[in-house]
């Protein structure tokens, strides 16, 4: 039963990410199979890096082909309806969130799995949180959204951190995730609502 | 004899590509290595980016350093000789559109031969065709050309569709092979002689 | 005491790129959590890449974690620190030429190590020298440095050359070592205080 919900928030995270994909496809205009290229991209490219680096082969996605089908069919739905929403960038930030907090703590949880250390699994959550992110970004010509200037990858961090914690801690899978999600989450919906920030590096005049 | 062919289309791939690699390189006003360099990721970036995702090791270029060795020859080549071609810039793209057919299809081949599922050999197709070209323009700083207004992705999409049906069919590979290359440098030369597209997305107002 | 001597070049090469990653963190104004990202993706980048192309697993900083808090430590300390020094893009080209001459090195003794042929290990010393470099820059949207007026990859290419050709001229591998660095790194100072460079490619009109 916990191996279903870690499945199914494991396709929520595909869905989000996959939506966020296809909203920049959206800004772009371009057209149905750009939608489904940025789309798949955003939604599978976390994971995928992640079990590249991991060497845990075959892929999900090429052992279970239901993923990339999932991609395909979000991406043309937003294709249809994503006029219908008033910001679109807007919407893209808080479904970015939600897949940022789920991937951050799947991540941490998938390397932990596959016998990584600690400090390996907290990196390797924010791999899979950030990096399909980044690669949309870079792919659809988007400024990255690691320059936000509100916290991003610290919540990523902070989710990966919190669950690995919680692990070491010998507390229960389910409760460490549910944190580690809602930790996550929480501190990327203080950065969009209130502008959370960690202090940023100021140039000052070197010390003569 | 089979075999033989896909090796020689396989090979005349990483010739044109490179070749766009390199067509990048002179519109940067590169040096020599800088040609090289970037006319061999775009030579074999498409096809090593495949075989890591499948863990198909060793990569081609790696047991084969011939096909590296290509690579550097052609963009050397084109060094010495792309200012006798009048339009760089068109060159590019029919070299680039040539490649496109022929690297979904055998990317789409070599998935099926791994024994993917259909929908993943499709995938694999649109992978191998499109990320050399996608990676030659980011190291290049030139404007992806998954923005092209006219069908670019599509074509790929469209040759690596076609062969997978046609072998789903139960036809023997040599015409599957050809019918998809046909059908993708086709849909490409549509493209950039006519402007063929696809309806592309265009904001609305949402309804109230 | 000859495989000490070379962990302790890779540490250095590690240092060297993660100071590199943290100062362009540091000219992109972002927190400590963006250098920690931009210095570790700088520092592990190269080597990554390398290892995951020659299937050689598992990758070095999953089997030992160290690496990875190297990375963040080093982040952190530019982080306090980058305001002391007066030119921080001086300082980073330098550091990038150290890191480059030395990865360049490495990267094609680790090739010849794992069974590859000559000019595969000498793909493998610029790759591992040039693309942690290259994901730093598009990560922190800077101009690639392989753009650099002066010879860049170049200098890696003549320091894996190095290396592989005394390597099977049968010289022992400290004195391949120690040659290829200060052949490497010598060029490069030379492209930094004197503007050394190769032809670029100039169009000229076609003949008619």
């Amino acid at each position: 039963m916990f191996d279903n919900a870690i499945a199914v928030l494991d396709w929520l995270g595909l869905i989000v990410f996959a939506m966020t994909g296809a909203l920049v496809a959206s800004r772009r205009q371009m057209d149905a199979v750009g939608f489904v290229l940025l789309g798949t991209v955003t939604g599978i490219g976390g994971g995928t890096i992640r079990d590249v680096l991991l060497d845990h082969h075959p892929l999900v996605w090429i052992e279970q082909p239901f993923y990339l089908l999932l991609c395909v069919l979000v991406s043309l739905f937003v294709f249809f309806t994503a006029h219908l929403v008033q910001s679109r960038l807007r919407l893209l930030l808080w479904l970015d969130a939600v897949g940022l907090a789920l991937y951050a703590t799947i991540g941490a949880e998938r390397a932990l799995e596959a016998g990584t250390a600690p400090l390996v699994a907290v990196v390797m959550g924010m791999i899979t949180a950030t990096f399909g992110g980044i690669i949309r970004d870079i792919l659809g010509g988007e400024r990255s959204i690691i320059f936000s200037q509100e916290i991003y990858v610290t919540a990523a961090l902070a989710a990966a951190l919190a669950f690995v914690a919680l692990d070491a801690l010998g507390l229960p899978r389910e409760i460490g995730i549910t944190t580690a999600i809602l930790v996550g989450f929480g501190l990327r919906a203080g950065a969009l609502l209130r502008g959370w920030s960690l202090p940023r590096y100021r140039p000052r005049p070197p010390r003569s």
